[in-house]
């Protein structure tokens, strides 16, 4: 059994249909604020996309259904490839950023939430890409294919299966019985938060242009801002907690959601991982309150609380944006901010990062190794909450926790050509693989990537979409055995 | 059934025995050297461990078969902890450490075999102190428990219990039916090791008293030194290769020496992680030389080439000496010292770390995971060498590697109260955890452990028995299942 290049174009066809569509609103804001120098390099990516997408679009058919898993996970990377590739191309063509490995890094690190930019000064750009830059997060956010499955329901079951090697965009458990609709729920949710969000953000004072921007990068949990000083920009309370707000919720499993509208929030609060992660989210920035009381690094108690809160929110949803330089913080508020870097948000929510589930086997897995060594002939099951773990299951997750490591140092390894001191090379390569923006030091929240060289570019581009896949689906295609296993 | 706290006491007896003997050495140093300050300190700590040693150990009695594993566990922490508060024990009394957490500290760093020293200036010592210091390098290398069952062979079969929960001082495949014998035999090639290398450093010129101090510090894998700029000092290429050389001889499984010895050097050399040890320090050191010489940080090829090496073997094998400072090399450089500080050295030798063994496992589990997502019901068991992994021990496995890393995380949190800069939070934490020596930054190889807090003293002292019991023995005391398990 060979790949299946037929249905792999066909669907990078509609690829290009979607992404040719997106980018009209950004075309929309250019003609809205008279950008008129930016709206050629928007028309040079649309017509581009369109033409071929309808053409690839009408062949579409039932033939589909014969796409195998493997044929998923090629579509899959490739997707992200491409559309990161054609989403820096109004960067680069509007002249925003000169470099078209530049480009793809803006791109790349837009789609695939992660937020780190390499543009120094911000507000520079014309509002029509800053718009564009943080579509890119609202249409990463939720995963290009669960677009395109929402979009193109005819493409029927194959559809969980490609969807499946994206995760995490939220994936489902069978919430309805045909995809394209469990889909489509997902998309409704995505819309009612990012819809609200921008109304509670305009409420407060913010424009609509601003409050639809910042709640795209709020939504797909992407970070990038319109301001240099990202979201302390806006010293408002308000805003700043509406936005906190809203990136814990979008690091939710999105189908607590339906729980939750279905049974109610006592039966949503039932979910482990749901608590972890909101007990991990407490205590953490209670730690950090007060350690930097303590420090005296804030005298405003009110200020301190709602920094510490917002940065960690911001970091473990793997958001990035910022509202305080923790990178000046007290080492012990760092090695906390260290930490939640690590784990990230829910399984099936917007966030990235190693995902708190996997951390809570791994706490388990531990546990279970010293109960283990005291009584060697128990069978000790795992479990989180009343599931039981598999034996399988959990060694998937020990597989990818370690690829996951092993890739932060192959990573590091290669960034650390460039020089920079250790913390710079390791956070900068956590930051991409997690998808969630700022580092420490020279990457630190209020730096930028602007100084690293082409190639340090090139790699981080290339972990964040890996990151974005979870790594296996992006691996396996550098594996022989994906490209030879028809010999088997 | 509760722990059996009559076998536990007799065992501390002959454990004050050992010590009270191994003291003695020292004492003698003393006196040839004319440090009669020194002599009262070593009385203070021979005789009060000799007098209640005799008495219990004569005591000791075939009732001892009736210790289960559990009661192994026991002893071995706790002889670990007694062992490294009497070895600190001359340090207090002949002033040359003033406080008792930093004797602690030094001592535990010494019978662990760690080599991070808090002395500020290791020359002004005398020379009887340095000795003892050296040789809980030496005592600690092949595990405290191994030399109590190779002396008193009567405690019988429930000895191999015992050792086992001491992993990693060598441990045996059975290679001889009684237990005692077998620890027996690995003393005596620790001991040709250790004579081997002091003749032949004799040989090149170091004094006896120098060749034998730093023959225990090779031996045990520890890395104290009696010089202020460790083997640096000693500008003779010869000396520091013969150095090198038992640094990466003492980093092997010695139960591999069993092999060589009855089946010869091919046979020996047909082990998986001996290969993948002896190509990682190849690789590692060439790679640093490459760098060391593009980027000009050395003129002398022959001398680069040497500091390569020696660096690499010295961390690879958790050993600790130094013959340059690799905190001032380039970052690509540093990142090499930083993988091989993780890996450690093989399984079953007298180094410390994660282990080789480990390592392989968990790049072949992640080889695995990548060719189960392409055909997911394919059955692939994971192999080093011949040799097929159950699937218990590779959960084993990655039970370990997560509890390790835990424990560096949670370890750099206690340490981070000092507000030291994150580099030297980590990689602090990360050489007494693998019982190493240096780290980075503050605590590099030029710098000591004597700036930090009492507290932090404390915590890594206590990372560094972890490490050394290789954390489930150590972490298990703590366990309320240890305790309460008489109830299930």
């Amino acid at each position: 059994m060979t790949v299946n290049y037929k249905v792999v174009l066909r669907i990078m066809g509609i690829l290009l249909l979607v992404l040719g569509f997106s980018l009209i609103p950004s075309l929309v804001v250019a003609l809205i604020y008279k950008e008129y120098n930016c709206v050629p390099a928007f028309l040079y990516v649309i017509i581009p996309c369109l033409v071929p997408g309808f053409i690839i679009a009408k062949n579409v058919n039932r033939s589909m259904l014969k796409m195998k898993i493997r044929d998923g996970y090629l579509v899959v990377a490739m997707s992200w490839i491409v559309a990161s590739f054609i989403g820096a191309l109004p960067f680069y063509f509007s002249g925003s950023i000169p470099s078209l490995v530049e480009s793809f890094f803006e791109s790349a690190s837009g789609f695939t939430t992660t937020g780190s930019t390499l543009i120094p000064d911000v507000e520079a750009l014309p509002r029509s890409i800053l718009f564009w830059r943080s579509f890119t997060h609202w249409l990463g956010g939720m995963g290009v294919i669960v677009l395109i499955m929402a979009l193109f329901s005819s493409l029927g079951v194959s559809g969980q299966l490609i969807a499946s090697a994206e995760t995490p965009g939220p994936t489902m458990d069978k919430l309805t019985p045909k995809f394209s609709d469990t889909a489509y729920n997902l998309y409704r949710i995505y819309i009612v938060f990012t819809a609200v969000e921008t109304i509670l953000l305009c409420l407060g004072g913010m424009s609509l242009y601003d409050s639809l921007v910042h709640s795209f990068g709020t939504a797909g949990t992407g970070g990038f801002s319109t301001y240099n000083n990202s979201i302390a920009h806006f010293s408002s309370p308000y805003l700043q907690w509406v936005i906190f707000i809203f990136m814990v919720l979008c690091g939710i499993n999105f189908n607590l959601f339906f729980v939750l509208k279905r049974r109610g929030l006592k039966e949503m609060l039932k979910d482990n991982e749901l608590r972890f992660y909101l007990t991990l989210i407490g205590a953490t920035a209670c730690l950090i309150y007060m350690d930097l009381m303590l420090t005296d690094t804030y005298t405003d108690s009110s200020a301190c609380l709602r920094d510490s809160f917002f940065q960690v929110g911001s970091i473990i949803t793997t958001t990035g944006y910022a509202t305080a330089d923790f990178d000046i913080w007290p080492t012990f508020a760092k090695m906390l901010i260290f930490l939640v870097m690590l784990t990230g948000a829910c399984s099936s929510s917007t966030g990235g990062g190693v995902k708190i589930i996997r951390v809570l086997v791994c706490l388990k897995l531990i546990k279970r190794g010293i109960s283990l060594k005291i009584h060697p002939n128990r069978v000790v099951p795992i479990r989180i909450g009343e599931k039981e773990i598999s034996q399988e299951v959990a060694t998937g997750i020990a597989n990818f926790v370690f690829l996951y490591v092993f890739t932060v140092f192959l990573g590091s390894l290669l960034i650390s050509f460039n020089g920079y001191d250790l913390v710079t090379t390791i956070t900068s390569v956590m930051t991409c693989l997690g998808n969630i923006g700022p580092g420490f030091n020279l990457v630190g929240p209020t730096c930028n990537f602007h100084f690293l060289s082409g190639f340090s570019k090139a790699v981080l581009s290339l972990l964040m979409i890996a990151g974005r896949l979870e790594l296996f689906t992006f691996l396996m295609l550098f594996s022989p055995h994906y490209w030879n296993s028809n010999r088997v």
